[in-house]
C-alpha cells in the first residue's frame, strides 16, 4: 500500500523478565512483558515508541534487542533501585492453559505512565494490560490518536470493571480472550458477547481464541481467522502481544485507518507475527524475524482458509 | 457444478433415541444417532441409503423424518422384539463438552450390518462410528465405491486400537475431532496428528475441532474452517455427523472425486448444515433445512473468512 507520511505508534504497558516452562523445555530469565512483545511485533509497519517501567537489573542486553528493532526506548522509565517486574509460569501438556507460578511486580506496582511529548503525538496508540484507570488516563493524553485499542484481563473485570468500562469506552478497539469476554459479559458465543463490550463504545472488537485462532467483530460483522498452523509450538507466551503488535501495526501502516478491509488484514498480520512468536522462547523468534517471513505467512494463512464457492446441484 | 449421473451414498452406523439436558432446556426423547444425521445432512446431495438397527420402538413417526428427506430405508433392520439404541446426556454451560448419563445399546449391541445389493453399489460411502472391525468388513463389500470416509471415538482407540488401524487403512479419508487425534497418536499439533494417522493409507483426515471449526489435513496442504456463528447454540449433538454428511454429501455431488478444491468445498457445506443443525434439538432444524438455506450459509462462511492480500509496506 501507499501512504503519505509514516504513522507513529506508541505502547504502553509491562515490561518483564519472564520465566517459563513448558513440555518441552524452559528458561529461567527472558526479556518479556507485554509492551516488549508488541513493541517488536509493531516494528515492522511503522515507528514505535515503548512507555513502560523498568528496574536496574534491565540493562544494555535488553535494550539492544528492542534497538535491534529500531523501536525507540526514550520513554521507557528507568526506576532507580527498583527491580523489573517479574512473571514465572508453567505451561500445561496442551500449551493452551498456564499457571502462574509467580508474580513480582517490582516497580510495575506503582507504574504511572509519564508519555514524553512524541509519546503523546502519536497516530496510533495500544494500551496493553494495565490498570484500566492507567490506559483511560494515557489514553486522553494522546487526543488526536486516529486509532486506539486496548488489550485487558480478567483480574480488571473481577475487581475494577467499572474502571475497565470507562477506559472501553474511550477506545476504538479492544482485544480480549474468549474467557474474559465470557466472564465480562456472561455470554458464551463470541459475537454476542463482543457485541456487549461494543456497547460501550468501541467499533470493533478482536476475540482470540489460543491456539484456535481468533475472531474480529464489528457492528455488521465477524471475521474468523485460524492460529497459523507451526511446526512445534516451543512457547506461547507473549503470543498475544505479538498478535496485537502486528495487528495494530497493519492498522497504522494503513493510516490508521481502521476500514473492514484493513482489519481483516489486520487479524492475518497478527496471526503471522504471533505464529513466528510461539515457534521459540519469548522473543528469540521475531527479534530476528523479517518483514518477508511475515509477508510469506500472511499469504499462506490466505491459502489455507479460502475457497471456491462454485454451485454445488443441491436436492430440494 | 455438472455431472453425468446422480451417485449414490451408503451410510452404517446408529440410529438411536437421544435423552439430552442443555443450559437452555432438554428433550427426553428425539430422534437421533449418527447414520440418522448423517443422512439428514447428506440428503441434500444425492441420493442417500441409510443401514443400522432399530428395535420395536421405532415406528411411522421416525420413518417419516427420514422419507420427508427422500432418505432410503429398505436397509434399516428392524430387530423384532428388541429396543432402539437410546443415549442420554448432559451439555456443560460452555456446551463444548458433554457428560453420558446413560447408554443403553439394546439393538445396536449386537449389530452386524447388513447391506442390500443396492447399498453395496453405493458410488460413496461412510463408516458412521461402530466397531472398527465392522466398519472394514462393509468397506470391503462396498468395492466399488469412488470415496469412503470413516468416522471413529475415543473407545475404539483405546480398547480396539487394532482394529481401527485396519479399518482406517482401507478408507480415503478419516474423520476425528482433536481430542481423539491427541490420543491416537501423542501428537498435540493438529496437522502432525492427522499426517500420523494418514500414514496408515487415508490421502485426507478431517479433524474436528467443536466450536473453533474444523481443519482438512492431505498429504501437502492444510485447510482451516470456523463454526460458523450462529446466533444461538441449543442443543450440539448430532453436529459432527451433520459436518460428516455435508462433507461427504458435497464429495458425492462431485462425483466422488476428492480434489483439493472439492475438499475444501465439502468442509465449508458440512460447516453450514451442522451450524443448522445445532440452532435446535435433534433434527429438528434439519428435517425442514432447504437447499437454499445451506448454500446461502456456504457463501456467508466465505464472507466472514476471505481477506484481500495487498502489500503492506514492511520495514526490514
Amino acid at each position: 500500500m501507499e501512504y503519505a507520511e509514516p504513522m507513529s505508534v506508541t505502547v504502553v504497558g509491562s515490561i518483564a523478565f519472564d520465566a517459563v516452562q513448558t513440555p518441552h523445555g524452559g528458561r529461567e530469565r527472558m526479556l518479556g512483558g507485554a509492551a516488549v512483545h508488541f513493541s517488536l511485533a509493531a516494528s515492522f509497519f511503522d515507528e514505535v515508541r515503548v512507555v513502560g517501567p523498568v528496574g536496574d537489573d534491565f540493562g544494555e542486553p535488553e535494550y539492544a534487542v528492542l534497538h535491534g528493532r529500531d523501536v525507540n526506548t526514550d520513554d521507557i522509565e528507568h526506576v532507580a533501585g527498583g527491580k523489573t517486574f517479574f512473571w514465572k509460569g508453567v505451561y500445561h501438556e496442551n500449551m493452551n492453559s498456564r499457571d502462574t507460578l509467580e508474580t513480582d511486580l517490582n516497580v510495575f506496582e506503582h507504574f504511572d505512565p509519564k508519555l514524553s511529548q512524541a509519546s503523546k503525538d502519536c497516530d496510533v496508540l495500544f494500551l496493553a494490560n494495565i490498570f484500566p484507570a492507567l490506559q483511560l488516563n494515557v489514553r486522553k493524553q494522546c487526543e488526536q490518536a486516529r486509532f486506539v485499542a486496548l488489550d485487558s484481563m480478567d483480574l480488571w473485570v473481577n475487581i475494577a470493571r467499572e474502571a475497565l468500562v470507562a477506559a472501553i469506552s474511550a477506545v476504538d478497539c479492544v482485544i480480549l480472550n474468549d474467557s474474559e469476554v465470557a466472564l465480562f459479559t456472561g455470554e458464551r458465543e463470541v459475537v454476542a458477547g463482543a457485541r456487549k463490550i461494543m456497547e460501550h463504545g468501541p467499533s470493533a472488537m478482536v476475540v482470540k481464541l489460543g491456539k484456535y485462532g481468533a475472531a474480529l467483530v464489528t457492528a455488521d460483522e465477524s471475521f474468523w481467522i485460524p492460529a497459523f498452523p507451526v511446526d512445534f509450538v516451543t512457547d506461547p507466551t507473549g503470543a498475544g502481544d505479538s498478535f496485537a503488535g502486528g495487528f495494530v501495526g497493519c492498522i497504522a501502516a494503513h493510516g490508521g485507518e481502521a476500514t473492514l478491509e484493513t482489519l481483516k488484514l489486520a487479524m492475518a498480520y497478527g496471526t503471522a507475527v504471533a505464529s513466528y512468536n510461539v515457534e521459540e522462547f519469548g522473543t528469540e523468534r521475531v527479534a530476528r524475524l523479517t518483514g518477508p517471513e511475515i509477508v510469506e505467512r500472511v499469504h499462506e494463512l490466505r491459502s489455507i482458509t479460502a475457497f471456491e464457492t462454485p454451485e454445488v446441484a443441491l436436492k430440494a
